[in-house]
């Protein structure tokens, strides 16, 4: 039997991503968000969910651009911090003793001590409600060499991507290998 | 420094959820989405990407409605089968027998042995390109009560969702607890 708990944003996994952006006067911002997610294959794409009231909102629409840099899990407090802190009153780049570099593709810096990074120009905006989906076109993504697995792709394993729970509030780390996708179901 | 990987779907972790709908004649019918988030706090919403091919598109629109189901990882291999076949050939329900449970809120079937359910009615559509993005608004959540932790919400431990790794193709479970959210980035 399934309780009920009500209308709420709780659903497990939610990423831990960081979005890129340059204010008007050119001061990096980094700001973390977990209403985020890839949402289309091609052209590849991401989408970030935000508050009208963030100051990355209006950098986003000004420029026309952000990244994602995805955090590894011994930079959970500095993902943290960029969660919680505003762009309008510190550079949080500077307060969390994080780099900016800016990217060569879009008008938007990534976070130099995370190991991937996604540049994106902005395609669509969708106001659902309180939150913004802005809807981002991946021109490339960038990854450590450190990180890298087979076949030149990012390892999870070494990536080490956050994981937040929404409503019981915390962090976790990847777990366990389970299985070969798109392949472990065809036993059934 | 960084290495380029190309214009890629390629961000971790993405979530492996499970999307139920009904057919034009009623048939259930669950499909595995990973290009899935939550999207917006008020009203709560989440965003499932589809491709316009799937069987599952055309209940969606049609049915406006459609639940999320979020397995747990012993069912990893009933998830990664709901990703590859297509209620248009089989009942995919049957095949990996899932038990679909009429939802009393929205038109659309969850599966009973996930642990964690979202009910939602469909607010917007966005066509991005091979994936359509759909917007539903969260009606109600509902979990089995052994997941349920403190404050009645459920325990990520106990859900035990499973994370995808896209491009890599792997599922992975939960790990470590790496700390507190809105709390642990105050000690910078």
């Amino acid at each position: 039997m399934k309780k009920s708990i009500g209308a709420r944003t709780l659903a497990f996994p939610t990423p831990v991503w960081v979005v890129g952006t340059y204010d008007a006067n050119g001061k990096p911002n980094a700001m973390t968000a977990a209403w985020a997610a890839i949402c289309c294959s091609k052209p590849p794409c991401v989408s970030v969910s935000l508050r009208k009231a963030t100051y990355s909102y209006g950098s986003i629409v000004a420029r026309q651009a952000f990244t994602v840099s995805i955090p590894s899990e011994k930079h959970v407090k500095e993902a943290d911090y960029l969660g919680m802190a505003t762009g309008r009153e510190v550079n949080k780049f500077d307060h969390a003793r994080l780099t900016p570099v800016e990217s060569i593709l879009v008008d938007a810096p990534y976070v130099h001590e995370f190991p991937l990074i996604l540049e994106c120009r902005l395609l669509h905006t969708l106001e659902i409600g309180l939150h913004t989906l802005f809807v981002g076109e991946i021109l490339d993504v960038k990854a450590d060499e450190e990180v890298l697995g087979e076949k030149g792709f990012p390892d999870i394993e070494k990536v080490k991507p956050i994981i937040f729970g929404p409503e019981i509030r915390t962090y976790h780390g990847i777990g366990k290998y389970l299985g070969k996708a798109f392949a472990i179901g065809k036993d059934l």
